[in-house]
């Protein structure tokens, strides 16, 4: 079959300026880019467009990202609501499809030079493989990390498909490297999110901690609890994770902010759980704050000063080794992955998580650690992107034969 | 959300067995798999399904698939329409994503232990991806192979969210370590389709061959020319190198066997090319006969009497390697791939098919290479699949620094 | 292109029965359904195979629907998650694409004789399309009713798909005749939801009801009020709109059992609005007890003790008629429907819903009215559905001409 | 849920202009609309957007389209390509779904007042739906006529969608007013189609005509026949019925054009046969002509000058009863379909087609007949479009009931 009008779909005629898709999918990843982002929209030989997706749409504290984005004159080129609801595996699994299919649409209109694709979300591996078979040119931010659950695998897979990497260290360097990809195109630039933390100069308040969420009034002056507990979607028993957590937590009867977990599959047990210990066992939470979603400047802000951050987030891993925050990571979600002394790891068990957490208490914080900070990260990013040469046809590059250090 | 029904969908109660799904996405993956297929489905620990979507369904020349299948008793749990039309990148990507909605439905139904993917075709990666979001172990056959093409991408990313690994070579299996996976679960088996090759015993007379396609009638006890050359998706001039074959074949002025080109992006363009020339320049294929479709025990028995064969079909580098067929491989669907010495490589150049074919007929056949040949692949994938300790969470291995020599 | 394995779907072969496929979407459908699922089940001549998809799979309280099925022996031969978040009108239409999507192949591989299509959710439309297009008959029950809001296209468009219908009441008859069906195939068999509310025996505790949902204590022997107001998709005010209500409802200051609204384009504001009341104005809903489900009949049992139900659920005109109980029917959603002495109309301002409660209350409960009822309802589609002759070429039939009363 | 991100989405700010949105899924839809289309484009108050889809984006012949539409100014907001392959009811069924899929996102982002549906493919109900859940009004051309095949149920559902109707002839106005629609929305504004041939004043040569298609050269200054037989998507027999045409007219020893049947559900074995003829029976195609797509007006001037139409099209019964072009209608395509003298039907027998041609040969020409002819068709479609009031929630009138003559 002949395809008439497929060209007839590019809507703007080439400029001479390189034009980039940036597929945003989670509130996250709109968090850590925001540097990135406003630098490839200021640069004079790139023409931006945001491509949004996936649970970012479904947010309901996204308002101040609808503002942001129009504020800063970005041009979204797609809203694709693509969640299929059930919290599931299945459910999941059909989102990616969804969300590739839709992106599909989105690329073929927006005929873009360069895909990037952002860390090890499950939908991202979906967009990645669609802009892959468009021919298109995928820059993928983060790669090469080693952790646990799906993302592992996603990550990556992801590696596999895109062209140009941006990697946040030099164990990650290492591996991409070993998986066959092209050294000419592998960067280490360090961490968005860490860079992002790296500028956020102002603290924050109790009123302004307080503005958030619902439960206990947090007082920031004194030593508080930070906990973040992700659903691990490669495992069973999230709901009874998340309870032992809670309940070592809880006995240690400090205050604690308590982020909701992503939407994912296995949230909603999560979350169910959470609200019936609000509503069935209150004392246990009574001196917790829950806490659906603050944004990035506040939530660094938290970083600093939390006596200890417990639970799965890549924050506890990152962010937190450049801020020195104590540490105290559960189970298998960032198992494997580079960490600063900072870091205590911990299984499921309560009282393992009881004693870890005293530990790092009394340890107090941490010197800061560059394992993931390199100045500069998102400049460097946006150089390549604007400046170096694509490509589209990939090749097994035989690292380790050729000598190349991996 | 909690997902009451979910459990509900499991057909039958687990009986012991272990539950393979099979998805079957093309003919010539069901060419090729032909003892494994019969091997899974007769092997008392394994309950076999055989899950049918994309070209596999269109494929005029199915009947004999359909009529195997049945007569063998097989049980297909998913017959599903998945093929976007279009011929092009769009619709490429397209059929990929909506292949990979609905067998994750056929998945959930089926609730198998271990999905089986073949090879690199683009639909493969979607069914994958489905897979492993829904935490099935999945074996992979045919990966770390080096080609040209989307599938050089798509091959190592699949690698990439596989637990198994059956590999054709030790160059494949080399790599397969050093991209990160587990040695224990790479496993070195032979290529299937040089098996079926090895046990095809029937020749074929001129009268079967002609009772296949159009054109000028074939003598296969004189020499004549065998032409395979299928769109390479990253290229855009697919329709030119088509034309540059077809003039250099004619010019020697041999009876051809021409096969068809396999539905992909691209494809319309070349058939429509040959189409052309069969209405339009009927000298330049006044010697060719066009075959769409051969069961694959005539294919073998063409390969083994071929004078030549011309173009990009992996067939030139596994399949001939055993049976000693000159072969002229065109373009950059094939390289980097491992091959034996009946292969000769050329560009596009017309000129340059033209002397390496007489270079290759003047040669004649080679000696046997035994590069992508292993007694009983089959039987060895069987082993593996029936007995191996299955897993879903992935780690990168990092052979290189453990010693393995990758 | 030719279809080769199209007939190899058919898993069983054709036994003599008639084979009724009956895709059940909501629990709603699934309570009313309960009397003919279980009639078709038994039917010696019906093999029946429940399809289940949408919100069905995503409630709850669908726990005891699943112990139901099972128990009762039925076939579920898919269960299908394809509800697309956002509960705004693009994931409305995106769901219903979906899901008719996915119905399809579970249309094409269970092969039915019949499709039975109940009442009017979006889904269902799409539904009935993907029957038609598979050449099926389709059955519909609860055709030709006039209401507000999108289910009053929907309604009609699924009876001009249709081809055999059922309709509660002579209105609805009638309207269907002079929409062009064939006077043959309309059946006035009366309310599958009436039947169920007339076959319910069983009354319910203060501890039953308080088993149920959270909020203030309910005393079943004392006066309360029960509201049920769904958001009409037609409309942008729902959320105002419900407030409305909820203050009305509150300055009255008796006892409510407030049900929660059914999962839909516009679902979302509502319960965030009534997530905002009990959080911010909890002296608003001090007597309120909130439920987001009760079994079918727990329900009915409550309606029949209720002082006034309040809202725009269709129980209010059909159930509501049949048991007596007062009803204020608020807005556009069932405009123009047949309803019986019992229902008081208001708009959707305050003081007019407050008026109209407290009239309601003030006459106490109404005589029954038989206009949505006719006894052994269930059993007469089932007699239909088993026995009628089957077509599928539909003919608009000029009723109006032929001298048909319409 | 909240859905913040929604309003973003529409890309330009309202213009005071109304925003009209114009699927095209077929070539024969864009035939007909020239007029239409130009005369929107060009209105002062009306700002079309053009979403191409289905089989349109996958026509060879469609290149003088899009050269058309680019040549013409016109906005082409989307080009989905959604076609299933198959060529059976699955892949129908599922292309709609597709379809509808990305047309809702379509009209998320352009957010149209109005969108406009053509006449009765399976794909524009499927596009109408997803409009209908987005709110959108709906104007309908061509619907109330009745016909046979699946079209017949597709139509009357999409009037039951619409909200604005527009009747090629009286008999369709009074169902549609049957079918309860509001009498001030209905209008009968003749056919768009004959508005385009009687606007057609070319002729067309011999060599115009031999310039299209494959086979016998045709004299267009001696009597020939003309054949369109299209699948009857609700019939098995497609293959059958094609070749007792074939063989009736071949019979007949004149010179024949034949044009190709169009792509759906049964093109594909009908497309067989007819390949099948020409390279089996080559005797019996001798004296035809195959051409499998002309431009509008070269269609228009070969129904002006063809001794008789032989087939199921539309154009027998539309543009010929304006031409009075002999006209043979076969089988049930066209059944019960107001038609004038020019239109004789036969069943699929071969001899009563053989008669039925011979005695409309003897005839000659008929006179004109006006009975789908109103002066200015467009330009009141656009005046209704551009200046009726608009509204969304439909409600059945009940104009028997009225006293509207329906």
């Amino acid at each position: 079959m002949t395809t008439m009008f497929a060209s007839t779909t590019r809507k703007t005629p080439h400029s001479g300026k390189r034009r980039i898709c940036f597929p945003i999918t989670s509130r996250a990843y709109y968090g850590r880019s925001q540097l990135l982002i406003r630098k490839l929209h200021d640069h004079p030989g790139i023409e931006l467009e945001l491509m949004l997706g996936g649970s970012i749409l479904l947010d309901k504290y996204s308002r101040h990202i609808a503002d942001d984005i129009e504020a800063g004159g970005f041009t979204i080129s797609a809203s694709l609501f693509n969640v299929i609801e059930g919290g599931n595996h299945v459910a999941m699994a059909k989102t990616a499809c969804l969300t590739a299919l839709e992106f599909t649409n989105g690329f073929h209109a927006a005929d873009p030079d360069v895909v990037v694709i952002c860390g090890d979300r499950f939908e991202q591996l979906a967009i990645a493989m669609a802009a892959a078979y468009l021919n298109k040119t995928i820059a993928h931010i983060e790669g090469g990390d080693v952790t646990g659950s799906i993302d592992e695998s996603v990550r990556h897979a992801i590696t596999k498909l895109a062209h140009i990497h941006f990697v946040t260290n030099d164990d990650a360097h290492r591996r991409v490297l070993a998986m066959g990809e092209d050294p000419k195109y592998v960067f280490t630039t360090g961490s968005l999110d860490v860079e992002v933390a790296s500028q956020v100069a102002a603290g924050i308040t109790s009123d302004g901690v307080n503005s958030y969420g619902v439960g206990h009034e947090i007082d920031v002056t004194r030593p508080f609890l930070l906990v973040i507990q992700h659903p691990v979607t490669t495992e069973a028993e999230n709901r009874r994770h998340l309870e032992d957590t809670l309940r070592a937590v809880s006995s240690l009867d400090m205050p604690v902010i308590w982020i909701w977990p992503n939407p994912d599959a296995g949230t909603g047990e999560m979350a169910d759980s959470l609200r019936h210990f609000r509503e069935n066992v209150p004392d246990a939470v009574r001196k917790m704050r829950f806490i659906t979603d603050v944004p990035v400047h506040a939530f660094i802000a938290l970083l600093k000063v939390a006596a200890c951050l417990i639970g799965n987030s890549s924050a506890g891993i990152k962010e937190c080794s450049y801020l020195g925050t104590p540490v105290v990571n559960i189970g298998a979600r960032q198992q494997g992955r580079l960490h600063a002394d900072n870091v205590v790891h911990a299984g499921y068990d309560r009282g393992e998580i009881l004693a870890s957490v005293r530990r790092q208490i009394a340890h107090g914080r941490f010197a800061p650690s560059h394992i993931y900070y390199r100045a500069g990260a998102s400049q460097a990013i946006v150089d390549v992107l604007a400046g170096s040469a694509l490509y589209t046809q990939k090749r097994f590059c035989d690292n380790a034969e050729a000598g190349v250090r991996t």
